[in-house]
């Protein structure tokens, strides 16, 4: 064995310790609530790569889609046919295309009776609130309501919650918090967003 | 209209505006490079999800997974049926498992091979490089020969590179750079990684 390869196993046997300590420390089963906040991009996209994971196991997995529902959505496409996926959609569309207040809100309302459904089903392994975090912001949603429906739910179900400007309130509440941070993005120097890549 | 709703209006006016004019000013077509890096969780996952939505428009897509290949892995259970879908895992698992330096480049190396066939085929249409940084971190691989590879790849193909401590080269080279940031995670808590969630 040459130095360097010495060196590398003694960090690696280190390494090993840390990893299996933190693994034996690591004993309380339950679903879980996740954040993804932040301005860079991958928030959603993590959200729907876990959706894709859960799946993979045959676990029910439902997701409420609270803005980009008309956008059209490659992994929404791609996961469809799934009998273990439910997608609810807010038909509405982005809130600076509608730009009525009164509106969005009777959509959002109704949007969220569906998730309250979702959120309340032991058999359903993992929600998806996507972009739940401006119906928040705009006050189509009260957090007092939001909060409840998640302490409440079954003690197996994970909920993952995507949007910029995490309502603070969510982000005590949370087991996992991420931040994607933009150190740079692609639209902001001219390219255009790409078909099966951003959307 | 009550007042807060006319300033709702006048708001989303204005996001409109300035939504339509960053879309009007994004021209340029090509394939893009993506990089998820930072300490939290979502930078693999978000890549997945990114595969999802790829092959939702049946295009093709190459992943190689650099570490995690001897994981159970849902996102791969869910999709490796998929004809437009080629994984390639390094097999050797995690280097602190291992702790051998020389098999690990000699694994790394081999699967590389696998990663430049991808980086020239102009057929493929995304290219994920999962957990990549830690094989250049590692010296493994020599990040001249990446750049050359991903210097050279088909004007149309993105290429997504997940993993810590991403190199300075490679973060000057991308269009899109997040930084995932860990906030808390419920592993640091005593909770267990979940089945169809975590992996």
């Amino acid at each position: 064995m040459t130095d360097r390869d010495t060196r590398h196993k003694a960090s690696m046997e280190k390494l090993k310790n840390h990893v299996d300590e933190k693994i034996a420390s690591a004993t309380e089963q339950r679903g879980l609530l996740l954040i993804n906040t932040g301005n860079g991009k991958g928030k959603t996209t993590a959200a729907w790569g876990t959706v894709t994971r859960a799946l993979g196991y045959d676990y029910k997995v439902g997701v409420i889609q609270f803005i980009k529902g008309l956008w059209e959505c490659g992994e929404r496409n791609r996961l469809e046919a799934d009998p273990n996926l439910e997608v609810v959609v807010m038909a509405t569309g982005f809130t600076w295309e509608t730009q009525n207040r009164e509106a969005d809100t009777q959509a959002c309302q109704a949007v969220w009776k569906e998730a309250e459904r979702m959120l309340a089903d032991p058999d359903t392994y993992l929600v998806v609130l996507d972009e739940i975090t401006y119906m928040l912001k705009f006050g189509y949603l009260d957090i007092a309501t939001v909060k409840t429906a998640l302490e409440n739910r079954p003690h197996e179900q994970t909920v993952i919650i995507t949007g910029r400007n995490a309502h603070r309130e969510l982000v005590t509440m949370a087991d996992t918090v991420t931040e994607m941070q933009e150190i740079r993005h692609a639209f902001n120097n001219g390219l255009q967003a790409r078909r099966g890549i951003d959307f």
